[in-house]
């Protein structure tokens, strides 16, 4: 049986990839991976394990706190005393949300785990609106990866190894819909960046889960601190290729 | 001031790399990074430490532990109950002391920490004989390697980032020569990937250790348990590259 490892943060784009993944790939056999770096919202791993529950997948949670530690020098806002900014993804503050080098770390692991279970397939979750503020979201990125990732383990690894990443050229609005569509249970994942009781509902990761869920014209059925923030900020269009 | 990151495992290669690296870039500031991947031989980080602490770099010691359980179900006999074979790293059995994706994982950490710090370098002691058995150590992976960093952290990184691997198309004999010229602490450095109180004499690295020392000319100051096995194992010339 095929296989693949679905890296899993447990907020919404990565659950509705790895639905997606188990509707487009219905005969592999799915792990999900997700890493504890030291986030603020770290809760979203328990949400990670619910979704790779209802998948009925494997699911690792690797302790990586020491990287998120060595990397906290560079004050990124998720892993350090620097305040987590409200506002939308398009904004400059926006940047302090970047992790140095975060997604191949995750890549790297991942594809390690790839190559010791023979899995072919690795699935990541980004998406069109990503590119603004998250160079390693970019199709320009995922494209060498895959380069360094087959010569990197040539001879162990699947020669057939491919990552999917189903929405890299759609939008989160496309993800939003596809959640309804594939019937992912939207309240058991977590998006907020603040890790607080509730979705905060302000900064950048909430502000755009409730612009594209509510794109859809569903009801959101998360519960947010502050409901209405989003409607403040600039709304902005993320170009669509089919 | 410019900044190197280098990968430092206590063992020969890396810690000539460092000195290497001391050597031709006398303007930079040295960064030493090491990984706790739950390896048999994680005593080489004592050695690391002080290999760092003789040039008098900042030294980190990451772990990831969590990572080298996650993998080990791929049998590699360095993290896993398997056996270290003895013998030569010329020969198939070899193959067992390959650790998925591992000097990716590695890299991309230690890429993630060049760019939280600033800086431009980051430093391999890879050469020419690794290429038989680790794919992760050939030439093409690295290239791929550098663009792929590069485009994962675009704006964040410095864009003259680059990998310096001095010995990537060299010998470990000449690496060997080199720790002699550079008056590297070669009894501070551990190379047996067993990680008894003496070096084996025996498994791969070790038989490599002592072939590449002996042919330099120079005495070895490292004392092994079995002393004279290498003699009986058939040496492997390594194409040399200018």
């Amino acid at each position: 049986m095929p296989k693949a490892v679905v890296v899993l943060s447990g907020g919404l784009d990565s659950s509705v990839a790895a639905y997606k993944t188990r509707y487009k790939f219905p005969k592999h056999e799915l792990y999900a991976i997700s890493f504890n770096y030291g986030q603020k919202h770290a809760k979203e791993l328990k949400c990670a394990t619910k979704i790779a529950n209802s998948l009925n997948m494997s699911h690792s949670v690797v302790d990586l706190k020491a990287v998120g530690e060595l990397l906290s020098v560079g004050n990124s806002s998720l892993i350090s005393d620097a305040e987590v900014p409200d506002g939308h993804y398009a904004e400059e503050t926006m940047k302090s949300t970047v992790v140095p080098n975060r997604n191949m770390i995750m890549a790297s692991i991942a594809a390690g785990y790839v190559t010791a279970i023979g899995a072919n397939l690795l699935v990541f979750g980004v998406h069109g609106g990503d590119h603004f503020v998250y160079p390693d979201c970019r199709p320009e990125f995922f494209t060498h990866l895959v380069h360094t990732i087959l010569y990197a383990n040539e001879g162990f690894i699947e020669p057939s190894f491919n990552i999917y990443t189903p929405y890299m050229n759609k939008s989160k609005n496309d993800i939003a819909l596809d959640a309804f569509r594939l019937r992912v249970p939207i309240q058991q994942t977590w998006s907020c960046y603040k890790g607080g009781i509730l979705h905060c509902g302000s900064c950048g990761t909430c502000v755009e889960r409730q612009e594209a869920i509510h794109s859809t014209g569903m009801e959101d059925p998360t519960v947010y601190e502050n409901p209405n923030y989003w409607r403040s900020v600039i709304p902005i269009k993320v170009e669509e290729e089919v």
